[in-house]
């Protein structure tokens, strides 16, 4: 069957200056060979979309190596066994991981940067949640909070407020007792935050005034940023820290588009003093670090859903792998809802 | 006696732009009153410049109120009770604390800050000391290295290495086993740092080539940074860190200069974002918090210093209260060697 059937993947072949678009990247034909004893073929169903993907791009002392030139783009997905030669990945199973940005990824230990996840059949929910509020996006959410050490009557300010990650701190912040204000972009998200996600107030950055907005929200100054963003809005966060303030320091959005060797990042930041002034700490984390406890935290995560405590958005964008680099910059233009996937297949 | 004794004291007339300079305060002669009960008299001896002073000039968001317009300049010094009317302060007794940029400091629960600390006779080491390897700078440096857990075999650097403060973290810094590299600036202090305060490396932040002296002096890359400076050392610093690297955040001296309202601080910062990538920390502190560590901090460095084996050094600049403002500058242009004082009298 394989070399019968063609992959198609897209391959990095620059690395992008600004928003990423296509041409830094390649959509490439390539025949799929016959699968080696050891090796599974595992077709994606979703892929998921993460600011993330825009620092793997470049060349930046990041967390993991960049992506190579005219290696397949590196990309968290989900997808099912099609065709297999090991006893631990048996046809017609669902495994998640870094299936990257294509049709087919072909399983190999020697090959792939970490091994996949097989999960357990039948799934306890649909298969997107596993790439967002029970998944990755929705752990990082759950040790952000955590590492904040959110208590009982904290304000605590969530950037990105409706994002994939935002939107899940900051339900997992209201369960512990906090005054929960988020950030985002346009009166649409923020109203959606507020009756749905159950924030106490939202701003919208969009609007001219949002700097005296977010003073209004914050009469009792801030005690916890969840920081999605960086940039301005950081930086007017570092301004209203509480003395002993945390900021769990998940994501920079505003400036992973700078992320290229020479360029600027971060110019934005002038109140790193105050962290001196207010004896703040911020704290920089990657889920990554925590395998060991997302089975806590997806208990938890699944047991709010069961009860219905836990609201989780996703956009679903269909049109196959071909629209992934269009789509990932809905990320950063901020037009999607939660978590952002693309449907590869059905 | 008072009434025919006249005070001199610094009064802040205006915020400072940039260095604070004569014509922001005034000197000005004023009569010191009889003493009512509980009030006593304390003659400055040792006057300590300090980065904060700065600080305190300005009307940003501190750590404690600014110095109001027309008020004596705050400042921390060492001084003999000449008056009292009252028992904890006897004459003839040091006292130290918040005596002000003035001759004579009233000692009076209702008008200080802080009460003054009455030092135990005779004191264990010169008077100067207590305001600098024994006093808050020491306390400051003992601390901000416990803070960043400096282990054995840790990679630390230490901005304003031959600081107060700095020189001291660098000691203690070597007493628990860490590979401690400073920065300094011009050959001469680093000279000093290497060969007096046994800094392991120390690279001079004037030469054109800093950034490649300190990759080349932490080729392991960077465990702990003990910040005092702020700006582009510490952003280059910020891109050198390993995983889980912690940063003691204990002054940004680069940028108090800048402390007006509207201006922009921390422009320099680029590499906030690797907070993340290295699962970092930046933990702002300050000495006064630590109230009960003082007496472990002091046993300590006494205890060193004892052995012989702790450094410090100071600059005494004489010329009286006269000289005070000019004598700030000399830290902002990094002049002097270790704890900055004004022999107010002898």
């Amino acid at each position: 069957m394989a070399g019968e059937r063609t992959n198609r993947a897209w391959r990095l072949r620059r690395r992008p200056e600004g928003a990423a678009t296509v041409g830094d990247l390649e959509l490439v034909e390539e025949e799929i060979a016959e699968l080696a004893e050891g090796q599974a073929l595992v077709k994606t169903k979703l892929l998921s979309l993460d600011p993330t993907n825009r620092i793997w791009m470049s060349d930046i002392r990041g967390y993991m190596p960049p992506v190579p030139l005219d290696a397949v783009m590196r990309g968290l997905g989900i997808g099912e066994v099609v065709e297999s030669r090991r006893d631990d990945m048996p046809v017609g199973a669902t495994a998640s991981g870094f299936l990257g940005w294509q049709e087919y990824c072909l399983a190999d230990d020697s090959l792939l940067e970490a091994p996949l996840t097989v999960l357990p059949g039948p799934l306890p929910g649909p298969e997107s949640a596993f790439l967002g509020a029970l998944g990755h996006t929705g752990v990082t959410a759950y040790i952000g909070i955590d590492l904040a050490e959110v208590a009982e009557g904290d304000t605590v300010v969530i950037s990105a407020a409706c994002g994939a990650v935002g939107s899940i701190a900051g339900q997992v912040a209201k369960q512990r007792g906090a005054r929960v204000v988020g950030i985002a972009g346009g009166p649409e998200k923020c109203e959606h935050a507020v009756s749905v996600l159950g924030y106490d107030a939202c701003v919208d950055h969009r609007s001219g005034d949002w700097r005296a907005q977010l003073d209004a929200a914050t009469p009792d100054g801030i005690d916890v940023d969840f920081e999605n963003v960086g940039g301005p809005i950081m930086d007017h966060i570092l301004g209203r820290l509480n003395i002993g303030a945390r900021v769990a320091l998940c994501g920079m959005i505003a400036e992973y588009n700078t992320y290229n060797e020479g360029g600027e990042h971060s110019g934005g930041l002038s109140n790193i003093g105050q962290l001196i002034m207010q004896r703040a700490t911020i704290k920089g984390f990657l889920v990554l670090d925590f395998g060991d406890r997302f089975p806590e935290a997806i208990e938890y995560l699944g047991g709010l859903l069961g009860e219905g405590k836990l609201h989780y958005d996703e956009t679903i964008v269909d049109g196959g792998i071909d629209v992934a680099v269009d789509t990932l910059a809905e990320l950063f233009d901020g037009r999607n809802m939660g978590k952002l996937l693309v449907r590869v297949s059905d």
